[in-house]
């Protein structure tokens, strides 16, 4: 069994990598849920969503977000409407939307719906949302200002100075059912190549699991999300510099260290292989930009051994 | 100043033909809540929506409910993911409950967000809820089981034997702002022909509202909606004989006698004008039926004088 820690894009390309080289029936996810909201009374959680859509192949390669073949008739007449529109629901999306609304108003919890979320698209591996505990993500920006996941992403295209990252609620939120066995028994641990300070940390916060993954730490392995010191994709790089972490494998590599053995890292920053050794952990230099079958592969192959 | 007591369809119907005859900016409609609902955490009202979509020109003629121009994109979405899709929604009207959801969810009154829906679809008329409180209508079957509005009247398609209708939450209910003002200061007030004990009795339900409207009772015009004595369209006939009121002019003349001192019935229930006169009420026979602009405007000009 496999365990992978999640947050959105580059934990789905991870879970699709190790579905090339193993039962995808032996992989867990334990996805963040700081980013999910409520918008228009309609329970949205977008990473558990990029994840089941990339792994079920319905992922737009083109936009590199939301549904291939997706339609706008709703978010425009919304538009018209003079609506809160600044979060493009999709027709085929808003579906997923009204489905778990529902059926967490008539009390089914939400890893029950996300797996049958899962079976529908007839997607192998399970995912767990991190805790089913009111849990967001706040930022508070040096104006002063403070802002949700998504005004913070969305609304302002996370182009505003970042002061504080606050994970509201995690004091008293609890891991959902099978969080910490999936930690305590899997034979391999691995974190995603997602943004540390507000995909993986939100997961951190969850009072028991970064103690759990401190017990597994041999067997934790940790993936940068830089290349060549950058982000792929997303403001993971400028956020760890304005939050004082450093926007470098250093950065990363301290973050990480507490409970993660090994840490990979991209062939572009080999260079920066020493900065890791320093912080007493293991180093794997890797492609690990999944954008081919074959560098998939080799990435998740050599994550296993 | 005209106000009028409004179900859905015949509500409509009776508005858009008063706009013919006055400026639709004198007319106001008060307007039952005891069929909304909060469906996939979306808070829907369709009776203000069948009404501002209809005098928006947008209701679609063929069907008889619903939008012209309709698309399903998410009902076939939603109901492939095996989710709640017995009360269809498309993909224009969600656009309409996003919006009101969210700017409920923000702390705006249903009759700003139902008055701003009204001016965004060009509609010259005000409408108000009858109360911004929770009431809701209730039916116990014959059986013993208890159904929303919507689950008897579109799930069931109101093809069950009701023992009881119930308002709940009525006895706390206030009106809305307004309300009272528009029966105390109105020149005429029209009881819709629209069902009387689903459509208009949630209304009269609502504390304050049964007196005002006695107080006014020889400017109460009320539209029996029996068309040779069966209702139009919906249960009205087949509840009020379960119900023990009578499908029939009778019934319909007991039930309004106490606040209206004119009831208007079709021509083709001519001769039931003895059991009008016989509740103390005067009688108007004319063509009640609004299927053409004449017929429309003849109606809307005998209710007003």
């Amino acid at each position: 069994m496999i365990t992978v820690l999640c947050g959105g894009v580059g934990a789905a390309k991870m879970l699709r990598a190790l579905s090339l080289v193993v039962d995808p029936s032996t992989l867990t996810g334990i996805v963040n849920v700081g980013d999910d909201l409520v918008l228009h009374g309609l329970k949205i959680c977008p990473d558990l969503d990029t994840i089941t859509y990339t792994l079920a192949g319905l992922d737009n390669t083109e936009t590199g977000w939301g549904l291939a073949g997706e339609t706008w008739r709703v978010r425009d007449e919304l538009a018209a409407l003079g609506g809160e529109a600044w979060f493009s629901l999709g027709d085929r999306d808003l579906a997923t939307h009204l489905y778990r609304t529902e059926r967490l108003r008539s009390g089914v919890d939400l890893r029950t719906i996300t797996a049958d979320l899962l079976a529908h698209h007839q997607v192998g591996c399970t995912l767990l949302p991190a805790t089913e505990d009111p849990l967001s993500t706040i930022f508070t920006t040096t104006e002063g200002d403070v802002l949700s996941f998504q005004e913070y992403f969305v609304k302002h295209h996370h182009d505003v100075a970042i002061a504080e990252v606050h994970f509201a609620g995690a004091v008293d939120a609890r891991p959902t059912p099978g969080v910490l066995d999936a930690i305590e028994h899997a034979e391999r641990i691995i974190v995603s190549p997602s943004n540390p300070v507000i995909s993986i940390a939100p997961i951190l916060a969850i009072p028991g699991v970064a103690d759990a993954l401190a017990d597994r730490r041999n067997d934790v392995v940790a993936i940068s999300p830089l290349i060549g010191g950058r982000a792929l994709k997303g403001p993971a790089d400028r956020l760890m510099e304005e939050l004082g972490l450093g926007a470098s494998t250093r950065g990363i590599a301290a973050f990480y260290a507490d409970f993660a053995e090994t840490l990979v890292i991209d062939s572009s920053d080999a260079d920066d292989l020493g900065d890791v050794i320093d912080h007493g952990m293991s180093c794997l230099v890797i492609d690990t930009v999944m954008d081919s079958v074959e560098r998939s592969r080799n990435l998740a192959t050599a994550v296993l051994q």
